[in-house]
């Protein structure tokens, strides 16, 4: 096998972020669910914009900023996903690259257009997602660098592209060039309300092809039924050969074969928006587990890159975050 | 003369700023002067934006920013500048209509597209900013709305303006609707660079047109040709109602006929990007202003606001800013 010339690959869908502050009256007057995230048409995706306060918009998509996570600690990086050939493709295009990512997806020339997320930040720093998927549901299996996918040490797939039917696809396909490859397979399960939509799908997944499994604790809870952590944790055990839970200001579980570590959240000055604190985690463990470094060292780098996205507007990273890793000493 | 339905109505280039960290070494390649802002055609707009890091999109545009800010301290505000009918023209009509602002001016049906600044900041958190004017340049006298600058208790032009021959006439003309309706003008002298390219016409302008002036203390020094204090501030004394001059973190100087008063800057826990800082002082100072109150209040809650603006990366408010309000008492 030859030695992997990058890091991480993430697949996922690649959506734009357009984020707004708003009370939970408006979460409420438009049918949302606090912390979840909803699929929308592009109907909706314009009637909810119009209603919504002044925006900022910058790139997210779930793998999308977790590969833009891994790059800010200097990890090499691909991505594979879906923009439209218009002017929010081109911002996320722009964006991945100038993090460094290799990113050979081409456009759709048509079609729908590039997604957006529309995020609604409430006062207690939660975030609330709609998003238009556009673009993304034409990915296919034909949009896979399979030397791409074959050249990382991990593929990272995020769980929200099983929304997608033709990127579900596409999914299962990557993850077998990846092990085709000898490379491992991450999985994130992005959200509990994804999860039950896929219960049973994502469970066959996580044992037949996942390695590394992210997720928090209530996508877990609602991936297994069931709130007893024993039950989960047994079950993870014996499923994957390392899972890493975010219970939120709790800080994170690692669960391996053998045992379970804990390990602290990162203190954070301020909390401004939680967008991508999941996607940030990911980052951190990722760049640890692909430079060798122990589980507990990979669990303390998530702890920092979330705390990062965290105190800030925004998913994607505001400082390098390689100055976090003289934290670890 | 009507009681003013309004507070501020700002006129300005209306432009979505393209933020990206960056460091020395990008600006002296792109021969950029840190700190400044430097007029760019479409290609090199381009081919800067094509070198920049990640970026986070949001409106801006100095009156824009000031506008925003008094709007988001629980002002009435309206807006006059020019965007395309594209999607950024559409993200600045948004936002500033999702601020409160009423904003008539039609989109150009096409034309340049609308005008974007590529900024780019540096680890010192100093903003250094590249404008491609675009649709901008096509503000005329005909845009200007006259009922709507004759119901604002004070009509807010930037020094920007001048960079764009008709918007130049529509600065004049704005300034003479808003004295006929026996309303206040202020005006913002937005750049050093900007001052020494349109020295002697600011100077009529002043003198004869302005009641209200803001300026940085490198931007007085410009107009005046002097570092000396005490001629400035003579000058200023003889030629302006009132004016209040920025000095960073020294705080700003409040100079009208009697008196010159020296008001502190707000503690700011994280200096993280000063763009807007000074947009953002206007917006706490003509709230204050249009709200009856003394000029040390209006100055402190300039501070204020450009504290909250420096705290994060763009410029438009990220809180309510009627929240600082409280810290008056």
């Amino acid at each position: 096998m030859r030695t992997a010339t990058l890091d991480v690959v993430g697949i996922g869908n690649a959506i734009v972020d357009v984020i707004a502050s708003a009370d939970d009256a408006f979460l409420a007057a438009h049918g949302m669910t606090k912390g979840a995230m909803m699929l929308i048409d592009e109907a909706q995706a314009g009637r909810i914009y119009a209603a919504m306060g002044p925006t900022i918009v910058s790139s997210g998509g779930s793998a999308g900023n977790t590969v833009a996570g891994v790059a800010s600690f200097g990890g090499k990086t691909g991505f594979i996903g879906k923009v439209c050939d218009d002017a929010l493709g081109a911002e996320f295009r722009h964006d991945i690259v100038a993090m460094g990512a290799t990113f050979t997806t081409p456009p759709a020339p048509g079609g729908p257009a590039t997604a957006r997320c529309l995020i609604l930040v409430t006062p207690d720093s939660q975030r609330t997602m709609n998003t238009f998927l556009g673009a993304c549901a034409n990915l296919t299996s034909q949009d896979l660098d399979a030397a791409l996918i074959g050249s990382a040490a991990v593929t990272y797939l995020e769980g929200y592209l099983y929304d997608a039917p033709s990127a579900k696809q596409a999914f299962h396909d990557a993850a077998e060039i990846a092990h085709a490859a000898g490379r491992k397979v991450a999985l994130s399960l992005s959200d509990a309300f994804c999860v039950n939509r896929h219960r049973d799908a994502f469970l066959a997944l996580v044992d037949r092809h996942v390695d590394v499994l992210f997720a928090n604790q209530g996508e877990i809870e609602a991936l297994f039924e069931t709130r007893q952590r024993s039950v989960w944790e047994g079950r993870l055990r014996a499923m994957t050969e390392l899972a890493a839970v975010t219970c939120g200001a709790e800080g994170s579980l690692i669960v391996d074969h053998a045992q379970t570590l804990a390990i602290d959240a990162a203190p954070v000055e301020r909390v401004v928006d939680t967008t991508g604190a999941g996607d940030l985690y990911a980052a951190g463990f990722l760049y640890g587990l692909t430079h060798a470094m122990p589980s507990a060292a990979c669990g303390r780098l998530g702890s920092l890159a979330a705390a990062e996205a965290i105190g800030h507007f925004g998913a994607r990273p505001q400082i390098e975050l390689r100055t976090l890793l003289g934290a670890l000493a």
